[in-house]
């Protein structure tokens, strides 16, 4: 939980980055972990490396990735780049609209990894071409394309990018709402690396926040069943594990049993964490940790109405078909147009979602719901 | 994640309530959550609930506990009888300084359980009567005894009585902070239930936060020796497993493997969750989960001088030893005095505390550390 570093370490670090000659391609993780810890509390510092920095954008909260698909990553560009790139479309960033994500090691030294985050100015009413052009423009002209960071995140095949989105997302949204103190009202000075914002006047600290989620994959006693939720608004025709956020006062497998009641209106007899769990940045910041529950099927489901469209138990032959359907189909491109065929499974979220993972473990029979409690 | 419950489910909720003649000794979990979250909203049904509530009380921070050691439980009284004892002292209390703990059955219907936090007034400095006296005379007059609540947490025997403190603790906290809008600085309307908090200008709802702290107890490969901490101002050779608090964008174990990095300065092969959870309130509200790690024995250690004293590997052996000591000892009141003393280990946590559990797993052979992952 370190949040100030004593001298000391700081030295250390300092003199063994400026005079290391030897490749940093193998600096140790432990050095990096106390870099970045270093730099995030150290603005003058963060400030030094701005220009030598690589970063990931954001143009109007639409992330630029890679344009191949289907292994979707996010583009990384140099200072230099970003600046003369967006320069030529009128668009300019600073320390100011960027978080620190990382560590990088070039053959040197190490170089932060910011994302940041710009707002495109509306083209002027009587402009003929629209500001959705413009991006596209501005996509290509990077070597990518903006996408939805939701589908970003569903995509991404790898973990460390979802992570560093959710990192992204979590942080530019949190340092755009903590501008004042709530127990003060006076102005909070956000740091650099947007990691937390210290009271001008009462000196309080804040720090980023997200929340505790459980997900948990309800199953039968005989293992062979598992019930499932389709949440309104979402696409047609995909349904999910049960999820929610955790309370104060609770430990998680206290909430889950809570939101299993909450949401579908039923009791657990036994749960169990997986030791899985993923950051996800949409709607508000959340970390979901996977579980996997026993609950006995002839219980009558009363679905919580303001979140969940329906709540059903599916065999493990249903949710293998929706499974082969999703991987297919990871864009979730051929759903279901009518109202009763939403209902019907026919798909799971894509391979980005730990949603995905669980359910997938179970289809393939790795997911024992035996030797748990509640 | 339900806050907003529709009319149907309210109504079902009320009119089973008002309509109900048999016992709801058995009234089910599902009504129990389901009522709660109505109650959570709703500040009028709240309000009028209230006078026939129960209630638990910490006056100065300091929290009010059963007299009979060692099995320590919060003093539960009626809302008549608070207010009349506290009246005699002339304190009193409300709605305003109470927040929603649980919903307990009586014979007929469910009623809440409230936390009260209330400041007792300093006496005049010529009064011949210490305030600590005043509290000691109003802890027996109430049936109990005021006790620093860190010290409840870590003695009370049951888990439903530690998580209902932390709750307590972590919502009177917040709701104490939370006053202002952080976007706008406008005012927040607080729940009556203080599960949150709207701005009366840009209408955003705040939630008490609370953040996932991993724990790990870090083994060597073979399983036989555990690598402890002290903690800079713990009480004298209690050591612990390495805890910290999660950053956006990480997953459990990749946390746990910063931590570790960032306290004791060693790379770990591998991580793996327990399946044990745990609400602390202090200093800020959390919610600990476990993990267990195998690092190489033959690392340099290098712990981060502001947080840590010492960092050592034991042998299994000796830290039976202390745990054998801690249980013949929960108080701690045989601390070691001399300063060589404070760095050897002699205690671990008392057993309230998650890092008890995960060691005394440990010592009786019942951890494996192999099957795991990064």
């Amino acid at each position: 939980m370190p949040t100030f570093r004593s001298n000391i370490v700081v030295f250390n670090l300092i003199a063994r980055r400026a005079f290391t000659t030897t490749s940093t391609k193998n600096m140790g993780f432990v050095e990096k972990v106390r870099l970045l810890d270093y730099w995030k509390i150290q603005d003058s510092a963060l400030q030094s490396e701005f220009p030598r920095s690589r970063l990931v954008l954001m143009v109007d909260r639409r992330l630029l990735v890679t344009k191949d698909q289907p292994d979707v990553q996010m583009v990384e560009l140099s200072f230099d780049d970003l600046k003369q790139r967006l320069g030529e479309y009128g668009l300019q960033f600073d320390l100011s609209n960027s978080c620190l994500l990382d560590a990088l090691s070039t053959d040197v030294d190490m170089i932060p990894l910011f994302g940041t985050s710009i707002d495109a100015a509306d083209p002027p009413e009587d402009s003929p071409i629209s500001k959705k052009e413009v991006l596209k423009q501005l996509g290509n002209s990077l070597g990518g394309r903006f996408t939805d960071i939701r589908m970003a995140m569903l995509t991404m095949r790898e973990e460390r990018q979802r992570n560093l989105l959710a990192k992204f997302q979590s942080l530019t949204k949190w340092a755009s709402i903590y501008r004042r103190c709530p127990k003060c009202a006076a102005a909070l000075k956000m740091r650099s690396s947007k990691s937390g914002a210290e009271c001008v006047t009462c000196q309080r600290v804040y720090y980023p926040t997200f929340s505790p989620v459980s997900i948990t994959l309800i199953t039968d006693p005989t293992n062979e069943h598992a019930l499932l939720v389709r949440h309104r608004g979402s696409a047609g025709g995909v349904f999910t594990a049960v999820a929610g956020f955790a309370h104060s006062g609770e430990s998680m497998a206290e909430c889950a049993r809570r939101e299993i009641a909450e949401e579908v209106g039923i009791e657990v007899d036994s749960i169990r964490s997986l030791d899985m769990s993923q950051p996800w940045p949409m709607p508000d910041s959340s970390l979901m940790i996977a579980h996997v529950a026993v609950a006995k099927i002839d219980q009558k489901i009363s679905v919580c109405p303001d979140e969940l469209e329906t709540a059903q138990w599916f065999t493990r032959h249903q949710v293998k078909e929706a499974l082969t359907t999703t991987l297919a189909d990871p864009l979730l491109k051929n759903l279901p147009r009518t109202l009763d065929d939403r209902q019907t499974l026919h798909y799971i979220p894509p391979a980005g979602a730990i949603a995905h993972q669980m359910i997938r473990q179970w289809v393939d029979g790795k997911l024992e719901n035996h030797n748990s409690r509640i």
